[in-house]
């Protein structure tokens, strides 16, 4: 493709409630951090999630996939990259790869989410987003098959 | 009083999740644990919270204290011991005990929680509710002055 | 096999905390849920995970993958059904189905671990405990191909 | 005094995973933002937490204290402002205040921390850190009496 797609890059420092006793940082917590990663993506595509929630719209979680290639520690401030890397009508996937400072990769993962409306039942995604979101797809990183 | 008053005891078992790398449980997540003593003394009392929210009212905590007194450990079963220990028009006091097996106290605390309506506005607790409550005010294990 | 792989059962009680605004519980909880079930599961086979720390030894997740079927909503008892479903010199994987009361799934996943000693360098699992193991695997309920 | 004593402002951006069904934020999250603040506060003036953990020595929380003024919600970036308000041979008491865009306050509150070391013995916080801590004592924004 000629145009260059978003990879959006955002930052979390891990505080003491997100290690546990391992002195590592806990497995669900990178969950939270895939959070970070997709709602500043939309907001870079300048489609936030408020914007898709006054839509009476959601993206709940439909699947998650998580490897762990390093621990994060306390205070460790990690770098969270997001991109979008599936679309279908109804349905979207964010990839994301975690690094600590240095580019040491510590986790790569992706969610892929339905398009739901107030009354929880799958719906298209509106055309208006789908444009944007469609202008998004990028094949790097892509780790959801 | 010629009554006794509830004093609800619940149960938790600490996971790895819970803790830090200091080695016991976050000092957030003794916040969880007097929920689940709040939820379950309502629910000894016959008004389960979910029932409190069908009626369009909720108790949102103003104002939480906790002393720490011993640390939780991974894996262990915690008791939290729950009463009811003041009681307005408009908001109600809940205190805890939280023990580690073989009774050591590990911290103590109280929330204050406000009536509210569906509308965020300060309302008076119903008069079928505030009755059921009346009866359980125990002055025991009173930490909240 | 003649003998019967045991299936662990265990159950949680849905806090307000591990709710989100769109009313059901927030997707990261679930692998705190996971946890239970896999610390159940240990000590219901006599190899409760506090035994395998005093060896020296921790599991840390090396992969999880978890899909979303149903909701789950505040106060639901849900129950964590839990299987042991591959076991290598040194790594094993535990399979996971969350249910509402009534036996509708609400989730199901799996999560891979390696087994480390105390300098974060994977070892072999320990004899007597892999024979334990090894006795409990499960074609059941495998997610994890 | 003639000397300013420092106000740490820390920020954070609230996640989905902090809300809860009410639709604002959970209350037990206040006291990780807390721990943000105390954190930057301590990197501000020079003594990083991972510096004093190196000296053997930890600040684990004997009390919390904090009051909910308004809702935090979802998305709302906010402004974590911290102070030392106490100081004693072998304790340490920090006061926050959390703002919204536009200067609503939502909550404030305190911790109290004992210095600890590696065995858990409550022990006196060295000279040199304490004469860093002296000199930014602040009566500004006091609430823990």
């Amino acid at each position: 493709m000629a145009t260059q797609q978003i990879k959006n890059i955002a930052s979390y420092r891990v505080i003491y409630g997100d290690t546990d006793q391992m002195g590592v940082a806990y497995y669900a917590n990178y969950l939270r951090w895939f959070e970070i990663g997709r709602t500043e993506f939309l907001r870079q595509v300048a489609v936030p999630y408020t914007s898709i929630e006054e839509k009476g719209l959601c993206f709940p979680v439909a699947e998650v996939s998580c490897r762990y290639h390093k621990p994060a520690h306390y205070d460790d401030a990690i770098t969270i990259e997001t991109s979008l890397t599936a679309l279908s009508r109804a349905s979207l996937t964010f990839s994301y790869r975690l690094f600590r400072p240095g580019r040491d990769l510590i986790a790569s993962g992706w969610t892929r989410h339905a398009c739901v409306d107030r009354e929880g039942r799958v719906t298209r995604i509106p055309a208006d987003l789908e444009a944007i979101l469609m202008a998004q797809i990028s094949s790097y990183n892509s780790t959801s098959g």
